[in-house]
């Protein structure tokens, strides 16, 4: 049943604060820390079907969220943009200009900034 | 009550989906069109405390949310670094290299594609 794990790691650091406390737990270990459904149904002292459910629930509702507010693919849109650019920009870094060379540093250096 | 139309317009386009449909309704009347809470409760035939209630639970709901998910401030801090480069970049337009004023015309291009 594993989805794609960095597609839901994603979708888990958008939208993680809005699932329950218990969802998060047994997300983050399947996902995050690689632990299989039994291990975590022994660990947690649930079944392994109830460990499957949950998970489920928590990988609908990223989803669902995702859905109304579309914020990963904002960030994707926005994080190729700014690849871009700085392609663009590292391309400048060798123009014989200097005002040229020291505009595309600054650009690349607000892209780190934004990066953090 | 009113808080800083703004603010509430842009939380509102960022997680108004995640919003019951009343509120969104009532949200939408109060802050988009500038209806008065009175004319709201008469044409929703609810009281005017009724409508302020509702509303200020949006408005709650609204901003738990950006305290979760922070969209809005990660979009900002997007939007002051584009306008960032957007400068350089009008810069480097006139730049005596034509191929940094080329590159500087596709960052701009780049910029004005993610702004849509």
């Amino acid at each position: 049943m594993k989805q794609d794990t960095l597609d839901m790691a994603l979708l888990y650091d958008f939208y993680g604060e809005l699932l329950t406390e218990k969802q998060r737990r047994l997300f983050d270990l399947y996902y995050n820390q690689d632990y299989s459904l039994g291990e975590i149904a022994e660990n947690e002292c649930i079944s392994r079907q109830g460990v499957h459910d949950a998970i489920a629930r928590a990988e609908a509702a990223l989803r669902d969220y995702e859905d109304k507010l579309h914020a990963v693919s904002r960030y994707r849109e926005t994080g190729q943009a700014l690849r871009r650019i700085g392609q663009l920009a590292q391309q400048l870094n060798t123009s014989p200009d200097p005002a040229a060379c020291m505009a595309a540093e600054q650009i690349l250096a607000v892209i780190e900034s934004i990066k953090e």
